[in-house]
Parts: structure tokens; sequence; C-alpha cells
């Protein structure tokens, strides 16, 4: 049944002016930086790149390369080509730059002796983990556990980490099924070594349309991005719900979107019982903004919403913050702002991207009752762990949270007013999201020609979804940045 | 049609003595690895490894830590753990540790620039290439890359390895159906979107009996090691074929083993051609020693029969080297053995683990047709790229591969003695295959006993299968270790 909701758009809350706090400047933590950027050859990617890809055609498959990059020359926001461009970078390595290029405590902490054993002696972490494995979680990863959840199961990238979720919540399924204390039966043992039911059950994971949740066997089956990503590859029947179709300005629209959640909040939940006689949902996985399918938002009481109404048909629920996680929504986690109260918590976070470590938050409830279960050899990385642990301490010294929501909202407005009846801009999006913004275009085609342009012009930006683009700056871009690209961007616009 | 087959055991190439080549020596490399092990707590794990355990108990399951680990005083074979007792390490991290402990000139590499940019400026591989990514690869994994194979999909596990492998066999398979040139059907675009066929085909990958491919969905629904891997987890309805149960010694079971081959290949020759109809089998994966299902070997002709007999039904073949791969079989593929001609090399080598870096070697024909199909945000890792360039320049300057041939030579006859008529071991398997070696206990549980007693004794052991013990050794285990294992080895048969 669906939960009473008081559904609607975000409010805003007034913008602090930047001055009336201690204010973070990316020099506190990068002295080096440039203050512009700098394109001299005709066109990004330049020749030298073009050749250093060519050359790599011969091994890879270089058609998806966008540029060489000099990891050694650049520096805070600003990426530097192998034709020696500076670029201001605002795409960050698909989202997973969180503090920046070469950040001195990190090139620090990398010639650290604790670091440096940890990248040579890699260990089997599930079975010979280091003296020092729980002081590094606990000061680092643990710090920004989500509300709620109390356990953690490191891996090694986002797509690993929602498929250890699956069969976490798959594991937990079937234990509540079975009953307190009840061992599995000779024909699971026997049928799962045969990948048939009961033993390989008929469970599902619901995923969204939109969802991009990875690109393993498990995780693509939850994927509903592109038809690109997932033709020809063998998939699970797992059933997609709607996502629902926002329209901007949200002031404008406030009936349609609500209508329009609540029409894929039904038929959400028609799959969650229509599923049970056949192929129950174990799992309900989102991301709180469906970031490569197109940035899609909905209200915080339409996700808070569709985790009551699992809880309500017993269905585990995790929220992919993959892409959304570490700070850049303005928040730590963007599903902070879904108002979730106590004992309304996911059952599942998870992460990777920014954090260079990637995980599992969950509870132990969803510890399987056995172990090796959900196991492998190196569950996770110490080093990246290590790693996690200094760059949020540098995020939170350096308020880095606050500043990016603070630098998000000024963003946003000026964005706001440079896009005012703009023939080609639609749907600006991610307010009070802090730098988490997104916009779209007419056409795919008009899109590319805009980044292309954005490139000349000195910045790197990413799209997403058929015809967005997207905003995925590091924590530390701030107000200079921020005029940097919006000076682009308005260049770029008037060359379409 | 089964190829003609010359079916039988390895042949034993005569031991050339040590003394008649350049000998090297663990001293080379680990100027102060400890002489001996040294065991001064009553059991291990002792009390610190189990107090420290107990606190990560309350974020992690430890229910599978065998002892916590002091990496810093850890040397070359030898690991020493919390509470101070060191053990020879004979298991190296589930066979990922290719050198040893804290080798000097990984040390030194640790600490340089280009490695420490790499590990703190993690690129979107696909998308943003660093400017020396072509001369990392092609100075270090691609001067291994097996014969015929000249391209490599870099990833980050043997999982995500196996995965990959999985993913460009479908696309490569559904090509091939389609004919040069032929694009994706509306309908299928369409129907891949809710993961239905024609789009998300009905495609199998053909695993066997005791093969463990990894724990993702796809992998694992290849994976067959054991019920306790697979229950509970949905999996796709692949096929799996018998393997061999081959009797030892060889000698005296020439044709039982050579009649159980031939068994196996015609059933495994049927699931291919019965599947045409239903579920066509895209590509077979096998290891060249089924090791985490109990090191179970085949012979050469066995092996390249499987292969021959995937090429005349236009199914792809995987070779699974995660753990056999990087030099331990005395060769540095253990495929190499298999006696391949040109125009019969796999189609796909993956590998990982000792490797640091993961990766799957292929050709250009299994390259998608499109950029984007079989894309990630990391697709591997520069700095194991590094890490295993320079691992790979130690292991031909110190002749590591043949090293390890030798040692394993002399370590399998002297165990064979060891051994001879002693009523607990059984089937001591592994000749001719470098230090790769195992045999059977006659319980699980006498296993387990020996493992314990093995560790009180000051040696890391592994198990494997059911009732099996595995060595997986660095490369740089020598004569002097082998002479410290083969005494813990008698010691803990007496005290069984």
């Amino acid at each position: 049944m669906l939960p009473s909701l008081r559904l609607g758009p975000v409010r805003a809350s007034r913008i602090v002016p930047l001055a009336t706090r201690r204010r973070f400047s990316s020099l506190d933590l990068f002295p080096d930086e440039p203050k512009k950027t700098s394109v001299h050859t005709d066109a990004v990617p330049g020749p030298k790149s073009k050749q250093i890809s060519s050359r790599i055609d011969h091994i890879q498959d270089p058609r998806t390369h966008v540029m060489v990059v000099d990891y050694g020359a650049s520096n805070g926001n600003f990426i530097v080509d192998a034709d020696s461009n500076t670029l201001l970078d605002v795409f960050a390595q698909i989202s997973s730059i969180a503090l920046g290029y070469n950040p001195p405590p990190l090139l620090d902490l990398a010639r650290s002796d604790d670091f440096v054993r940890a990248a040579i002696n890699r260990p089997a972490l599930g079975s010979f983990p280091p003296v020092k494995w729980a002081e590094w979680l606990e000061g680092g990863m643990l710090t920004v556990k989500p509300k709620g959840l109390q356990h953690l199961v490191t891996t090694l990238c986002g797509s690993s980490a929602n498929e250890t979720a699956f069969k976490a919540a798959c594991m937990a399924y079937r234990a509540r099924e079975r009953g307190p204390g009840a061992n599995f039966t000779k024909e699971e043992m026997e049928s799962c070594m045969e990948n048939k039911a009961p033993g390989s059950p008929n469970l599902s994971i619901l995923s969204f349309q939109y969802g991009f949740h990875g690109r393993l066997f498990g995780s693509l089956s939850a994927t509903r991005s592109k038809a690109i990503h997932k033709v020809d590859v063998p998939a699970f029947d797992w059933p997609a719900a709607p996502f629902p179709n926002i329209k901007y300005p949200l002031e404008e629209n406030e009936a349609h979107n609500k209508a329009e959640e609540i029409r894929c909040l039904k038929a959400y939940e028609k799959i969650l019982i229509d599923s049970k006689s056949t192929k129950p949902v174990a799992a309900v996985i989102i991301e709180p903004i469906l970031s490569e399918g197109g940035d899609k938002h909905a209200s915080p009481a339409f996700f808070r919403a569709l985790r009551l109404i699992a809880k309500e048909h017993g269905v585990f629920f995790i929220v992919d913050e993959v892409q959304t996680g570490v700070g850049a929504t303005g928040t730590f986690w963007a599903h902070e702002k879904w108002g979730l109260k106590e004992g309304e918590q996911p059952d599942f976070v998870t992460f990777s991207k920014k954090m260079q470590a990637a995980g599992v938050f969950h509870n132990l409830e969803t510890r399987p009752n056995a172990p090796y279960r959900n196991y492998n050899t190196w569950m996770g990385d110490p080093m990246r762990a290590i790693q996690a642990k200094k760059m949020l301490e540098v995020i939170k010294s350096h308020n880095l949270v606050e500043h990016t929501r603070k630098t998000g909202d000024m963003l946003y407005s000026r964005l706001e007013d440079l896009f005012s009846g703009h023939p080609n801009v639609k749907a600006l999006r991610g307010k009070n999201n802090g730098t988490f913004i997104a916009w779209d275009f007419s056409t795919p085609a008009e899109r590319d020609r805009f980044l292309t342009r954005m490139r000349a012009n000195g910045v790197q930006m990413g799209g997403c979804g058929d015809m967005s683009v997207r905003l995925r700056p590091t924590l530390t871009f701030g107000p200079s940045h921020a005029e940097i690209l919006l000076e682009a961007i308005e260049k770029s616009l008037t060359e379409l």
C-alpha cells in the first residue's frame, strides 16, 4: 500500500553569502594550481594525444579516448593533456577524483611506509588482514558510515560493490524464508551445483529505467541506461520499474511531477506484488540521482516512499551511491536528503569512485550465516582504504562538503540566469544538490557539439543520458573555477 | 568429431642438477630474509591475532581470518603475524604474491614519481589514459603475451577479467551470426533494455565440474567448486561438462586415465552440439589446473582436444590463468605445456593474482564492433600495470620461471620419497608443473588438522577442494625454503 506522501519539489535554502564564513580556497590545498586554462592546439585531443592513442590501438581499443593526459603536470582542478593544453576539469575521471590532481597531502601519504607496504604487499584481506586494518577502517570509511549502518564489506569497484550487495540480499532473503537456524537442504546444495532452483533461487533484483549499476553480468542486468551497454550480453530476467520523468522548472510543474511520481510508485509496488508468485524481488537498487542515465531526479518523498514500500513487502533496499556519494551533492551521502527516520534507513549503501576504495555498508542481519559465502581473494585493497582515510581527513578539515554545497548553490543560480530564455538549453537541474548539476540540449548531436566547443574553450566536461551534460567537478572546485566554467559555457553556447 | 588424440600422462623431463647452472638464491632479492621459522604462541593464530580479529568483528566478518599479519615485518618467503611468529608462507595470499614480501626493487618502485602519481591520480583509463600507458603495457604485460594473442583489456580482478572475456565472446559470437557489417536490429536494441531475447541473447558459457572462475554473477555461474560458494545466489542456466577424475600415480593408471579423458571429451562435445538448438555455447572456459576445486589435472592432449573441439563448433575458448599464470607451474603460462600449434591458440587468456594487474589477452576479432560496449570507469589500474612491469623485469633478470621449474622438480621428487607408502597421503600431483604441487588426505577433517599442525610447525599452507592441500609459494621459493617445508611436513604427518 502506498504510504501517505507529501510529494513536491525540493525547497531551496537561502544562499548564504560566501564571505560570511571561513572561505575555503583551493590555494590551501593546491598552491601551484593554474589560474586559467590554455588551449593552443586547434582541437582537443591535439596531435600528440592522437599519436599516443594510435600507438595504443595496436593493443587496446582507443575509440573511447577523449584525450591522453599528463598526470604529472595536472594540478588541482586543472588537467594537462599530452599536447600541454591546460583544461579546467569538471568531469574528474567520470566523477572519480575527490580533491583534484596531485594534492600534496596525498603525495606525502603515497610515500609513507604504511602506503608503500600496503601497495606492494596486497593481502587476501578476508584471511590475512594487516594489523592496522581495523584502525584504517575506523579512522577512515567508518567515520562516514550512513546513518543506521554499522558494517562494511570492502570491494575493488562499484560494480562488484553492487553485486556483493545483491548476493548478500539474496542470501538474507532466503535465510528469512528458511527461518532462524535452518540449514541448507541437500537438494539446495546439489541443485546449486547445476545452476538450478532451489539452490540457485528464482530471485530477482528490481532496478529502475535509466538506472546504471555497473557492467558485470549481475550489475548489467540491473543497468537500464543505454542499449549499447547491454546488447548481446546474456541477462537475468529481472524487472525494471518506471522512473519519473520530471519536468522543469520544478516550480511550474508541481502537479505534473507529483502525478508522475505517484504513477511510478504504483507501477513499482505492482511489480513487487506480482513477482512474488513467480520470481520474487529480493532487493531493489536505486541511485539517489540516476547519473549515467541522464541525471534524473525525483523528490525526497518519492525516494522515501520507495524505501517504505520495499520494507512493507519484505524486500531489501540498496542505495547505489557510487557516483552520488562523497560530498558532491552538498551532503556526504545524497540519500541524506530523503529525510528517512530511524528504522527507515537503507539496508545497503554502496560506494566507489571518489572514495577510491569501494564497498557496501550494511547491517549484521545481512552478514551471511556461514563464512566464505560472500568472499573473494582480495576483498578490497588496504592501500585504497588508507587513501580514503586521508582524503576524508582533508574533506573534513577543509569543510569541503559544505564548501561544495555553497559553491553549487552559487553556480546553480548563475546558470539559471545564464540559461534564462536560451533556446538551446533545457531542464537545468540539481538545485540544492551541490555541484551535481545537469541540463539538456535539444539533440544528442547538439550536446556533443557543445562538449567539443567546451574542450576547445578550455573545459573538460562530461555528457550523460542521450542529450544531457553533467557537472561532476572535484570537492575543491570553488568560485574562481566557477567563473572560468561560466565564461566557457557562455562562449560555447554562442558557437553552437 | 573427436580429433585424433595421443592421450597419456605428462612425461617427466630429467631433473637438471641445480649446481650446473647459475643458481638463483632468494638472498639476491631479499638480503634480510629470515633463515628459519619461529612460532612461540601455543597456536596460530595467537592471542594478538585473535584480539584484532575480534575488533574487526564489529565491522567485518572475521570468521575467515587465518591470522592477522604484520606486513612491515614480513620478508621474502616469510610472513610475520601479529604475535611476531615467523612462518614460511607457501600459500602467498591465495597464490597472489609473485616475488615475496617487501622486495627491495618494488619498495623503490613504490616511492618513484611514476608510481606515486599513478596511485594518487587514478584515471578513467578508457577515456583519459596517461601519456606513458602504451610504454607501460609494451614494456610490461605485453612482453609475456601468450603466443598468438596481441591485444589486452586490463581489469581490476580475476572475476572481472573472466566476465570481460565472457562479454567479448558473446558479442563476437553474435557478430559472427549477424555477418560482416550488419547492425543491431531495432528489436535487439529494444528487447535488451527489457533483459529479453534477442537483444539479451540466450547464449551460455560452458565450464567444467570443479572449475573456479570467480564470485560475481556471471563468473559464479561458471564456477563449480563448492556449493557454499553458490547456494542462494541466482545463476544463469549455463552447462558444466565433466572433468576427468585422474588416478595417481599416473604410471600405474594410464589406461583408466585415458578412458576417463575420452569419456569427458565425448560428454563435452555432446553438450556443445545439443545446446545449439536451445542455448548455444558462446565460449568455453577452463583452468589449466583446476585449482580452487582441488588441483585437478588432465593431460596436455586432453586440453588440446578441448580447444580443437571448441574451434570445430565455432565456440570461443577462454583459458583462465588467474591462478596458474605467472610462472609457478614452471612455464610462464601453464597452457604452454599443451603443445598447441599455430592457429590453435586460445581466443582469450585471463590473468590476475600474482600479476597484481588483471586482464584479458585476446585478438582483434573479439574487439567489439563499437566503442563503449566493454567499457567501465577504471578499466584496470596504471599503478598495478607499473608494478607488473617491474615484477616481470625481476622475474626475467633472475630467471625465476626456470628457477621455479627446477625447485619444483626437486621438491616433487623429495615429496614422492617422503610420502612413499604413507597411509594418510594420497594422489601426490603436479609433476613437471613447477611448485604447483598438491596432494590429498583421507578426509576433510584430517586435511584441516594437517594445516593446523603445519602452522604450529611454522608453515602457512593452503587447502583446496574437499580434502586436498596445495603448494602455492612465490617464485623466489628455493631449495633452502624447500628443506624447511619438507621438515615441517614430515613432523606434521607424525602428529596427525
